[in-house]
């Protein structure tokens, strides 16, 4: 049967999702647990291949398991495997077979939010979640300067140019900045799939939008440029979070 | 000149607050970042001592300093030599001498909440800062059965047989439980003081009302009994945060 895990995760101590030879990632974490929960080695492809230090609230696997398992009682038993940054928070059954459940082919939208602490000094609690930008931001300019993103693009110009992909045309369904009482500044943003860092390049530039160093409509100039130069730069990974991926 | 400080922490790798022989404490880390900034042993008295693994967002301390230093820039040059799970967040020229600012006596006023993560899995991203509690609790009993503790009276019952204080009586002025879409149920609580593990016995008697397991009514009783036997267990500390305090 094939078993559909949500997984959530804190990035900071981790060199990503995807397995490497070299460093400690999520998905590698996940295959221990479930070779030693099921007793044979089992592939965990995934949805999204978050960066090093990202971190996750709902990013979705799958597994190919002959077992008399209950499968909503699988996340129970894998948690129990796994480091305590690191949690299965669902695991349900869905189709399997060639038509059946894909964990990166089957996902439709996805969201993500990028998070930054704005005031003069740092948040020591929220310090390994959000980035800390001290200069005032306006978030208004930011979501203004957001909109231009919303619908289908060519988004070369917030494509990290080491992307691997046959286009670059995405489509971004919503985008919203907003600002709590406490400080924290929320790029949310909703779209049908995402190019390599193309959250937190279009982070790194509404910041310059929110301080002053850019007007809202050069978000239009630069989209229309299919420049990477063009933009801002990639803001840090610790302030992203991929919160949810939604499935047909 | 006297100069108060707003100190916030992530308590998690502290020995608490006060100054111990063993064990890395907050106040021995502010001491030393002010002993080297003013070259010279300067005491900083605090409000509240938090025990370990406690958070603080505004716990607050002062120090007698003579310098020539803009008391608002003392923040920013302290914290280039805190760690970075110690920021302060304002220093203000405070009132001095025997009738100056004191941050015990003077406070008049303090806010404390106790966050419950309440799903069925930990959170990864919270789980420092959270109590994880997987059966479900039912915050408006909760809310209810905290009713009874609003107003003056002689706290006994909720404080640990340790506490070290001439009067178990404290006044609360509010308290309230909520809950958040995500599933975060929140204890929060105003008072002109609170008794040693004070807040964490009314955060385990709670969770007991909560779960089922007594009824709201039953604090009512708890208190009445002077007894700290009758009342549910101490909480454990990573869900408490002291929030702010207010000086008259």
């Amino acid at each position: 049967m094939r078993v559909k895990l949500t997984v959530a995760y804190d990035g900071t101590d981790y060199c990503g999702w995807q397995i490497q030879p070299n460093g400690n990632t999520v998905q590698q974490e996940l295959m221990n647990a479930v070779a030693d929960l099921f007793g044979e080695e089992i592939s965990v492809p995934g949805a999204s291949r978050t960066d090093a230090g990202v971190h996750a609230h709902g990013n979705v696997c799958c597994i190919d398991v002959d077992t008399k398992m209950d499968p909503g009682k699988i996340a129970f038993a894998l948690n129990r495997r796994l480091p305590e940054d690191i949690v299965v928070t669902e695991s349900v059954l869905v189709p399997d077979g060639e038509n059946g459940f894909h964990p990166r082919y089957g996902a439709h939208r996805k969201a993500y939010e990028y998070r930054i602490w704005n005031m003069p000094h740092p948040d020591p609690i929220l310090r390994r979640y959000t980035l800390h930008h001290h200069h005032h931001l306006d978030e208004a300019l930011m979501d203004h300067g957001g909109q231009y993103l919303v619908g289908e693009h060519d988004f070369t110009s917030f494509a990290s140019v080491k992307s691997q992909t046959d286009s670059f045309v995405r489509t971004i369904y919503a985008l919203s900045v907003t600002r709590s009482e406490s400080g924290l500044v929320t790029i949310h943003v909703e779209g049908n799939g995402f190019l390599y860092n193309m959250v937190r390049i279009i982070a790194g530039t509404l910041i310059m939008v929110g301080d002053g160093r850019m007007k809202p409509e050069e978000i239009k100039d630069i989209l229309g440029a299919l420049d990477r130069e063009k933009a801002g730069p990639t803001a840090p990974p610790q302030g992203l979070h991929l919160l949810w991926i939604d499935y047909d």
